[in-house]
Protein backbone atom coordinates (compact mmCIF):
# COMPACT_ATOMS: atom_id res chain seq x y z
CA UNK A 1 0.00 0.00 0.00
CA UNK A 2 1.35 3.44 -0.61
CA UNK A 3 2.05 5.52 2.35
CA UNK A 4 2.77 9.23 2.34
CA UNK A 5 5.96 9.79 4.10
CA UNK A 6 7.05 13.40 5.18
CA UNK A 7 11.04 12.56 5.84
CA UNK A 8 13.58 15.93 6.53
CA UNK A 9 16.46 16.55 8.65
CA UNK A 10 15.94 18.71 11.05
CA UNK A 11 18.71 20.92 13.79
CA UNK A 12 17.89 20.02 17.43
CA UNK A 13 16.09 23.38 17.95
CA UNK A 14 14.00 22.31 15.43
CA UNK A 15 14.91 24.61 12.01
CA UNK A 16 15.30 22.90 8.78
CA UNK A 17 17.75 25.70 7.10
CA UNK A 18 19.90 28.21 9.05
CA UNK A 19 20.00 31.87 8.86
CA UNK A 20 21.94 33.32 5.88
CA UNK A 21 20.30 31.92 3.12
CA UNK A 22 21.39 32.68 -0.60
CA UNK A 23 21.51 31.41 -3.81
CA UNK A 24 24.46 29.89 -3.54
CA UNK A 25 23.36 28.50 0.47
CA UNK A 26 19.69 27.76 -0.01
CA UNK A 27 20.19 26.05 3.64
CA UNK A 28 22.38 28.59 4.95
CA UNK A 29 25.40 29.08 6.62
CA UNK A 30 26.16 25.59 7.67
CA UNK A 31 23.11 24.40 6.49
CA UNK A 32 24.31 20.88 4.71
CA UNK A 33 25.32 20.36 8.86
CA UNK A 34 21.92 18.58 8.31
CA UNK A 35 22.66 15.74 5.44
CA UNK A 36 25.94 14.83 6.93
CA UNK A 37 24.34 11.77 8.38
CA UNK A 38 23.44 10.80 5.04
CA UNK A 39 26.54 10.69 3.15
CA UNK A 40 28.82 9.67 5.98
CA UNK A 41 27.47 7.50 8.46
CA UNK A 42 27.05 3.96 7.30
CA UNK A 43 23.83 3.43 8.99
CA UNK A 44 22.57 6.57 7.84
CA UNK A 45 23.85 5.94 4.24
CA UNK A 46 21.58 2.36 4.40
CA UNK A 47 18.55 4.02 5.83
CA UNK A 48 18.44 6.32 2.79
CA UNK A 49 19.26 3.85 0.66
CA UNK A 50 16.47 1.77 1.70
CA UNK A 51 13.70 4.70 1.68
CA UNK A 52 14.38 5.74 -2.02
CA UNK A 53 13.88 1.57 -2.83
CA UNK A 54 10.47 1.87 -1.20
CA UNK A 55 9.93 5.89 -2.51
CA UNK A 56 8.17 6.26 -6.01
CA UNK A 57 7.17 10.29 -6.23
CA UNK A 58 8.20 12.82 -4.63
CA UNK A 59 6.05 16.12 -3.86
CA UNK A 60 7.74 19.48 -2.89
CA UNK A 61 6.71 23.14 -2.56
CA UNK A 62 7.04 25.32 -5.02
CA UNK A 63 9.84 27.42 -3.10
CA UNK A 64 12.12 24.19 -2.52
CA UNK A 65 11.96 23.98 -6.34
CA UNK A 66 12.78 27.01 -7.45
CA UNK A 67 15.63 26.90 -5.18
CA UNK A 68 16.72 23.47 -6.23
CA UNK A 69 16.04 23.27 -9.57
CA UNK A 70 19.70 24.67 -10.51
CA UNK A 71 21.19 21.65 -8.89
CA UNK A 72 18.22 19.19 -9.67
CA UNK A 73 18.59 19.71 -13.39
CA UNK A 74 15.76 17.72 -15.58
CA UNK A 75 16.47 14.46 -12.61
CA UNK A 76 14.97 15.85 -9.72
CA UNK A 77 15.53 15.23 -6.34
CA UNK A 78 16.88 11.82 -6.22
CA UNK A 79 18.71 12.15 -9.75
CA UNK A 80 19.67 8.58 -10.27
CA UNK A 81 16.20 7.60 -9.67
CA UNK A 82 14.37 10.16 -11.68
CA UNK A 83 11.45 9.72 -9.53
CA UNK A 84 8.25 11.49 -11.04
CA UNK A 85 8.32 14.96 -9.08
CA UNK A 86 4.74 16.72 -8.03
CA UNK A 87 5.49 20.82 -7.54
CA UNK A 88 3.04 22.20 -5.08
CA UNK A 89 2.35 25.47 -6.43
CA UNK A 90 -0.49 28.49 -7.48
CA UNK A 91 1.08 28.83 -10.78
CA UNK A 92 3.14 26.50 -12.91
CA UNK A 93 6.53 28.32 -13.92
CA UNK A 94 7.28 29.64 -17.02
CA UNK A 95 10.12 27.53 -17.93
CA UNK A 96 11.48 23.99 -16.49
CA UNK A 97 14.12 21.76 -17.76
CA UNK A 98 13.45 19.37 -21.10
CA UNK A 99 12.44 16.27 -20.50
CA UNK A 100 12.14 16.78 -16.65
CA UNK A 101 10.16 14.78 -13.89
CA UNK A 102 8.57 17.78 -13.04
CA UNK A 103 4.26 18.16 -12.77
CA UNK A 104 3.23 21.21 -11.94
CA UNK A 105 -0.21 20.90 -9.48
CA UNK A 106 -2.11 24.10 -9.57
CA UNK A 107 -5.13 22.67 -7.79
CA UNK A 108 -4.18 21.96 -4.19
CA UNK A 109 -2.76 19.36 -1.66
CA UNK A 110 -5.75 16.68 -2.26
CA UNK A 111 -4.90 16.76 -5.75
CA UNK A 112 -0.93 16.56 -5.35
CA UNK A 113 -1.53 13.74 -3.15
CA UNK A 114 -3.48 11.92 -5.73
CA UNK A 115 -1.50 12.42 -8.75
CA UNK A 116 1.68 10.77 -6.87
CA UNK A 117 0.60 8.26 -5.41
CA UNK A 118 -0.87 7.29 -9.09
CA UNK A 119 2.90 7.82 -10.05
CA UNK A 120 4.24 6.11 -7.50
CA UNK A 121 2.91 2.71 -8.38
CA UNK A 122 2.40 1.22 -4.86
CA UNK A 123 5.61 2.75 -3.78
CA UNK A 124 5.62 5.23 -1.35
CA UNK A 125 5.36 9.18 -1.82
CA UNK A 126 7.71 11.39 -0.43
CA UNK A 127 7.55 14.41 0.66
CA UNK A 128 10.44 16.36 0.60
CA UNK A 129 12.12 19.78 1.47
CA UNK A 130 9.79 22.55 2.55
CA UNK A 131 8.27 23.15 6.36
CA UNK A 132 5.17 25.04 4.66
CA UNK A 133 4.21 21.96 2.60
CA UNK A 134 4.80 19.39 4.55
CA UNK A 135 2.92 21.01 7.79
CA UNK A 136 -0.25 21.61 4.81
CA UNK A 137 0.03 18.02 4.22
CA UNK A 138 -0.30 16.96 7.73
CA UNK A 139 -2.88 19.13 8.99
CA UNK A 140 -4.94 17.84 6.12
CA UNK A 141 -4.45 14.20 7.31
CA UNK A 142 -2.93 13.20 3.82
CA UNK A 143 0.53 11.90 5.73
CA UNK A 144 0.96 8.42 6.71
CA UNK A 145 4.39 9.13 8.60
CA UNK A 146 6.82 11.29 9.55
CA UNK A 147 10.32 10.70 9.61
CA UNK A 148 12.55 13.32 11.63
CA UNK A 149 16.26 13.43 11.42
CA UNK A 150 17.36 15.22 14.27
CA UNK A 151 21.11 16.81 13.84
CA UNK A 152 23.14 17.71 16.80
CA UNK A 153 23.46 21.14 16.43
CA UNK A 154 21.92 24.81 17.47
CA UNK A 155 21.43 26.46 14.51
CA UNK A 156 19.70 29.45 16.74
CA UNK A 157 17.76 30.66 13.67
CA UNK A 158 16.41 29.99 10.33
CA UNK A 159 13.48 28.21 8.52
CA UNK A 160 11.58 26.61 11.58
CA UNK A 161 10.11 23.01 10.28
CA UNK A 162 7.05 23.26 12.85
CA UNK A 163 5.11 26.98 13.02
CA UNK A 164 1.80 27.80 14.95
CA UNK A 165 -0.98 25.31 14.44
CA UNK A 166 -4.43 26.38 15.54
CA UNK A 167 -4.97 22.77 17.14
CA UNK A 168 -2.56 19.87 18.71
CA UNK A 169 -1.93 17.23 16.92
CA UNK A 170 -0.81 13.46 18.57
CA UNK A 171 1.53 10.91 16.96
CA UNK A 172 2.11 7.52 17.19
CA UNK A 173 5.64 6.79 18.14
CA UNK A 174 6.70 4.40 15.89
CA UNK A 175 10.50 4.02 16.04
CA UNK A 176 13.39 5.70 17.29
CA UNK A 177 17.26 5.44 17.10
CA UNK A 178 20.46 6.76 16.35
CA UNK A 179 23.37 6.79 13.08
CA UNK A 180 26.55 8.79 14.49
CA UNK A 181 25.31 12.11 13.23
CA UNK A 182 22.04 11.85 13.89
CA UNK A 183 19.06 10.74 15.77
CA UNK A 184 16.12 9.08 13.31
CA UNK A 185 12.42 9.41 15.25
CA UNK A 186 9.21 7.68 13.43
CA UNK A 187 5.90 8.56 13.76
CA UNK A 188 2.68 7.54 12.15
CA UNK A 189 -0.11 10.18 12.15
CA UNK A 190 -3.28 9.94 14.32
CA UNK A 191 -6.53 10.61 12.37
CA UNK B 1 32.42 14.40 39.17
CA UNK B 2 29.66 16.38 39.18
CA UNK B 3 27.93 17.64 35.75
CA UNK B 4 25.32 19.81 35.11
CA UNK B 5 22.56 18.42 33.41
CA UNK B 6 19.49 19.94 31.28
CA UNK B 7 16.91 17.65 31.37
CA UNK B 8 13.47 18.32 29.99
CA UNK B 9 10.84 17.42 28.36
CA UNK B 10 9.52 18.59 25.16
CA UNK B 11 6.89 18.26 22.09
CA UNK B 12 7.86 16.97 18.81
CA UNK B 13 7.39 20.28 17.39
CA UNK B 14 10.01 21.76 20.47
CA UNK B 15 7.33 23.13 22.71
CA UNK B 16 7.90 22.95 27.01
CA UNK B 17 4.37 24.13 28.00
CA UNK B 18 1.42 24.51 25.18
CA UNK B 19 -0.71 27.12 25.07
CA UNK B 20 -3.17 28.20 27.31
CA UNK B 21 -1.28 28.47 30.41
CA UNK B 22 -3.21 29.30 33.53
CA UNK B 23 -2.18 29.42 37.40
CA UNK B 24 -3.65 25.76 37.40
CA UNK B 25 -1.85 24.68 34.24
CA UNK B 26 0.88 26.35 34.22
CA UNK B 27 1.69 23.71 31.28
CA UNK B 28 -1.18 24.47 29.03
CA UNK B 29 -3.82 22.43 27.57
CA UNK B 30 -3.17 19.20 27.77
CA UNK B 31 0.87 20.21 28.85
CA UNK B 32 1.33 17.14 31.64
CA UNK B 33 0.65 14.96 27.98
CA UNK B 34 4.39 15.75 28.43
CA UNK B 35 5.30 14.04 31.34
CA UNK B 36 3.13 11.09 31.23
CA UNK B 37 6.28 8.42 29.90
CA UNK B 38 7.56 9.26 33.71
CA UNK B 39 4.82 8.12 35.49
CA UNK B 40 3.28 5.36 32.95
CA UNK B 41 6.30 4.11 30.82
CA UNK B 42 8.61 1.23 32.79
CA UNK B 43 11.33 2.56 30.65
CA UNK B 44 11.02 5.90 31.51
CA UNK B 45 10.54 5.71 35.38
CA UNK B 46 13.53 3.22 35.52
CA UNK B 47 15.57 6.00 33.56
CA UNK B 48 14.07 9.06 35.76
CA UNK B 49 14.66 7.43 38.84
CA UNK B 50 18.19 6.92 37.93
CA UNK B 51 18.29 10.39 37.11
CA UNK B 52 17.18 11.48 40.30
CA UNK B 53 19.61 8.91 41.99
CA UNK B 54 22.47 10.93 40.00
CA UNK B 55 21.48 14.67 40.89
CA UNK B 56 22.63 16.51 44.16
CA UNK B 57 21.18 19.81 43.66
CA UNK B 58 19.06 21.75 41.29
CA UNK B 59 18.88 25.26 39.44
CA UNK B 60 15.48 26.51 38.61
CA UNK B 61 14.57 29.79 37.06
CA UNK B 62 12.28 32.25 38.73
CA UNK B 63 9.10 32.01 36.79
CA UNK B 64 9.26 27.86 37.48
CA UNK B 65 9.63 28.74 41.08
CA UNK B 66 6.83 30.94 40.94
CA UNK B 67 4.47 28.89 38.76
CA UNK B 68 5.32 25.63 40.86
CA UNK B 69 5.62 26.92 44.99
CA UNK B 70 2.50 25.86 45.15
CA UNK B 71 2.83 22.23 44.35
CA UNK B 72 6.49 22.09 45.52
CA UNK B 73 6.09 23.54 49.03
CA UNK B 74 8.77 23.40 51.20
CA UNK B 75 10.11 20.38 50.17
CA UNK B 76 11.31 21.72 46.08
CA UNK B 77 10.52 19.51 42.81
CA UNK B 78 11.64 16.16 43.90
CA UNK B 79 9.78 16.09 47.00
CA UNK B 80 10.86 13.00 48.48
CA UNK B 81 14.64 14.00 48.47
CA UNK B 82 14.44 17.43 49.47
CA UNK B 83 16.76 18.55 46.69
CA UNK B 84 18.64 21.92 47.71
CA UNK B 85 17.14 24.05 44.99
CA UNK B 86 18.86 26.97 43.82
CA UNK B 87 16.25 29.38 42.32
CA UNK B 88 18.00 32.24 39.89
CA UNK B 89 16.68 35.58 40.28
CA UNK B 90 16.78 39.37 39.85
CA UNK B 91 15.35 39.38 43.84
CA UNK B 92 13.95 36.88 46.41
CA UNK B 93 10.89 36.66 46.83
CA UNK B 94 9.22 38.36 49.76
CA UNK B 95 8.30 34.85 51.80
CA UNK B 96 9.21 31.48 50.85
CA UNK B 97 8.30 27.80 52.50
CA UNK B 98 9.47 27.75 56.11
CA UNK B 99 11.96 24.93 56.27
CA UNK B 100 12.34 25.06 52.26
CA UNK B 101 15.14 23.39 50.23
CA UNK B 102 15.53 26.86 48.10
CA UNK B 103 18.55 29.56 47.91
CA UNK B 104 17.54 32.53 45.79
CA UNK B 105 20.82 33.39 44.02
CA UNK B 106 20.76 37.38 42.80
CA UNK B 107 24.28 37.12 41.42
CA UNK B 108 24.12 35.53 38.42
CA UNK B 109 23.91 32.41 36.15
CA UNK B 110 28.18 31.23 37.36
CA UNK B 111 27.41 32.20 40.76
CA UNK B 112 23.68 30.13 40.62
CA UNK B 113 25.74 27.02 39.66
CA UNK B 114 28.81 27.09 41.42
CA UNK B 115 26.59 27.28 44.59
CA UNK B 116 24.45 24.73 43.51
CA UNK B 117 27.54 22.36 41.93
CA UNK B 118 28.88 22.63 45.99
CA UNK B 119 25.24 21.65 47.24
CA UNK B 120 25.49 18.97 45.10
CA UNK B 121 28.32 16.77 47.03
CA UNK B 122 29.47 15.07 43.97
CA UNK B 123 26.47 14.52 42.18
CA UNK B 124 25.27 15.98 39.44
CA UNK B 125 22.95 19.71 39.19
CA UNK B 126 19.90 19.40 37.01
CA UNK B 127 18.71 22.16 35.67
CA UNK B 128 14.73 22.76 35.69
CA UNK B 129 11.86 23.26 34.03
CA UNK B 130 12.58 26.84 32.19
CA UNK B 131 13.79 27.20 28.44
CA UNK B 132 15.28 30.38 29.68
CA UNK B 133 17.31 29.48 32.43
CA UNK B 134 18.32 26.77 30.31
CA UNK B 135 19.51 28.46 27.40
CA UNK B 136 21.17 31.10 29.48
CA UNK B 137 23.19 28.53 31.07
CA UNK B 138 23.62 26.44 27.66
CA UNK B 139 25.45 29.42 25.91
CA UNK B 140 27.45 30.27 28.87
CA UNK B 141 29.37 27.00 28.51
CA UNK B 142 28.06 26.24 31.84
CA UNK B 143 26.01 22.69 30.71
CA UNK B 144 27.65 19.63 30.45
CA UNK B 145 24.68 17.48 29.03
CA UNK B 146 21.66 18.09 27.41
CA UNK B 147 18.58 15.58 27.50
CA UNK B 148 15.63 16.03 25.90
CA UNK B 149 12.41 13.64 26.12
CA UNK B 150 10.75 14.18 22.89
CA UNK B 151 6.89 13.52 23.57
CA UNK B 152 5.01 12.86 20.05
CA UNK B 153 2.31 15.61 20.08
CA UNK B 154 2.33 19.20 18.00
CA UNK B 155 1.67 21.52 20.34
CA UNK B 156 1.14 24.20 17.63
CA UNK B 157 1.85 27.12 20.20
CA UNK B 158 3.35 27.68 23.74
CA UNK B 159 6.68 28.19 24.95
CA UNK B 160 9.33 26.86 23.27
CA UNK B 161 12.38 25.16 23.92
CA UNK B 162 14.78 27.04 22.02
CA UNK B 163 14.50 30.66 20.94
CA UNK B 164 16.83 32.71 18.68
CA UNK B 165 20.59 32.12 18.99
CA UNK B 166 23.13 34.63 18.23
CA UNK B 167 25.59 31.78 16.80
CA UNK B 168 25.30 28.08 16.13
CA UNK B 169 26.21 25.62 18.36
CA UNK B 170 27.48 21.89 18.14
CA UNK B 171 26.18 19.10 20.31
CA UNK B 172 27.94 15.37 20.52
CA UNK B 173 25.02 12.84 20.45
CA UNK B 174 26.26 10.61 22.79
CA UNK B 175 22.71 8.79 23.24
CA UNK B 176 19.38 7.68 21.57
CA UNK B 177 16.54 5.36 22.22
CA UNK B 178 12.70 5.28 22.64
CA UNK B 179 10.45 4.24 25.62
CA UNK B 180 6.98 3.49 24.67
CA UNK B 181 5.67 7.08 24.82
CA UNK B 182 8.60 9.52 23.97
CA UNK B 183 12.21 9.40 22.49
CA UNK B 184 15.34 9.84 24.94
CA UNK B 185 18.07 11.96 22.96
CA UNK B 186 21.51 12.60 25.20
CA UNK B 187 23.88 15.33 24.26
CA UNK B 188 27.34 16.24 25.42
CA UNK B 189 27.70 19.81 25.11
CA UNK B 190 31.23 21.10 23.01
CA UNK B 191 33.18 23.54 24.41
Amino acid sequence: VSKVVFDISVSLDGFITASGQTADEPLGTNGERLHEWAFKDERGQQALSEAMQRTGAVIVGRRTYDDSIRWWGADGPVGSARLPTFVLTHEAPASSPEGGVYTFVTDGIEAVVEQAKAAADGKNVGVGGGADTGQQLIRAGLVDEVILHVVPVLFGGGTRLFGELDEQLELEQIGADASERAAHLRYRVVR
